[in-house]
């Protein structure tokens, strides 16, 4: 695992030279470059490889993943959204390079996303990349992430319904990381069997991710997780422990890993061993 | 002209019904709807005319053009940018939805396009159509309009030469053109000549667009643009009646439509027309 997030890091270096305008490039870089798990990309290259694909076709994909990823977390960031101050243990973008840089970094880390997949992806059928690109493209757009980022923004401070936590998370997580892995089975040339396996797979994973999320927040120190803890419970935000109880959000963690197990218990186990050992990463992750 | 308009505004209408999240989709189709002369798509769709290709075959191109212009408006328009609140003779985007919803609008507005492009261009071979999303991403990105976006705001309040302003404005508005013409020249099937003096009359077409702009802001109300006047002159914006004095800027917006007739005057004269008088439009409009 560590290997492809060393393979991502060197292509996403790559992507972007500290090129003129110097300010807007350093921003990119800063929010791009400075640490994180590389979770999305890692979950794309081990879904081509599973559905019997060369890991280096869908580089291009995972780079794009995680540019996109990375403008959606500046967006999210900025004080008019969540007004976050620490992001990966680092001042957010808009804290180093102003507000309007950091919106403007983030609008061309998602336009340089589409350059990539399009013009670096030159191993693969364009058919296939365009399939990628819409599913991208639907995944952070107003049926994906940004639904739920909206959804969030606007259900602060209000009671909300389990189904309306999960619509949340759903989409503010759960559809980039099945993209992420639906693109990564695309290129590798996955059959539509394999494809729906790997993206039902994502969607457990997505709502396992942020499950988990929620409980480190209550159960860490910000030194621990890289980012403010206690944040949730201080805004009054709905998280699973509040609506379910810790107990109960611990076992419907569990009952996630579980489900996305089944999913992957199409593939042959040994290759399939990536992705089950990243569920288990993401489910007892600490930080 | 004007049929070319009325095409592109039913098929953006088409393309984001209002669903849930209701308010996202509002702001949305709020900005993208709300009138507008569309410039763009229609440079789009007569370029492609013009190399001989069918129109309706560029009307997701023209669209996904308008949708990403319309994103670049909305973030431009934000407190920490340019902090308007006259947009096409309405309050903008952050005004009617609030900041955060505005920021959200345009990041799914910029996803949109790209899905747009890839899912319904299907009368045309898969290059073609990765060859225009390379072309529609470069032209916003880092080294498109983003670009010219951060030079402007780093800039203000500065004395800037005319070399630097025209490289503001050849980012901030000729890219976006310029790719508009290229994406409809090769969704009709143009070949690299053609393609290439379409770009050049694009990139011609956008400084002109520039220089009318700025001429229009130190000799026209508020009302008879739709948008807020003399606001250039207010916050010491350099322009290119400031830099050059209005009368020069007005022989040089003259010179540039001349430059833009030079390179048309490579195609048939008959099919090139409109082209010629969207020049003549852009040079002489009055808002």
């Amino acid at each position: 695992m560590s290997s492809k997030a060393n393979k991502v890091n060197k292509a996403l270096d790559e992507a972007i030279p500290l090129q003129n305008p110097i300010k807007l490039h350093e921003s990119m870089r800063y929010s791009l470059l400075g640490g994180g798990k590389r979770v999305r990309p890692i979950l794309c290259l081990a879904a081509c490889e599973l559905v019997g694909g060369d890991e280096a076709n869908a580089i291009p994909i995972a780079c794009a993943i995680e540019m996109i990823h990375t403008m959606s977390l500046i967006h999210d960031d900025l004080p008019c959204m969540d007004n976050d101050d620490l992001r990966r243990g680092q001042p957010t973008n808009h804290k180093v390079f102003g507000e309007e840089t950091a919106i403007l970094a983030g609008d061309a880390l998602l336009a340089l996303a589409f350059e990539h997949v399009a013009s670096k992806s030159t191993n693969v059928s364009p058919d296939r990349v365009l399939r990628v690109i819409v599913e991208l493209s639907s995944g952070i757009g107003s049926k994906g992430v940004v639904a739920g980022q909206i959804v969030d923004i606007c259900s602060e401070g209000k009671e909300i319904s389990l189904d309306e936590l999960e619509y949340i998370h759903v989409h503010k997580t759960s559809k980039l990381l099945e993209a992420a892995i639906v693109c990564g089975a695309i290129m590798g040339g996955g059959d539509e069997i394999e494809v729906e396996k790997l993206r039902k797979y994502g969607r457990c994973i997505g709502l396992l991710f942020q499950v988990v999320d929620d409980i480190l927040d209550v159960t860490k120190s910000s030194n621990e997780l890289g980012k403010t803890a206690g944040k949730d419970m201080a805004s009054n935000k709905a998280t699973y422990p509040k609506l379910m109880g810790l107990e109960r959000a611990k076992e419907f963690a569990i009952e996630l890993v579980g489900k996305a197990m089944e999913e992957l218990s199409y593939f042959d186990a040994l290759r399939a061993a990536p992705l089950f050992r990243l569920a288990e990463y993401i489910a007892y992750r600490q930080n």
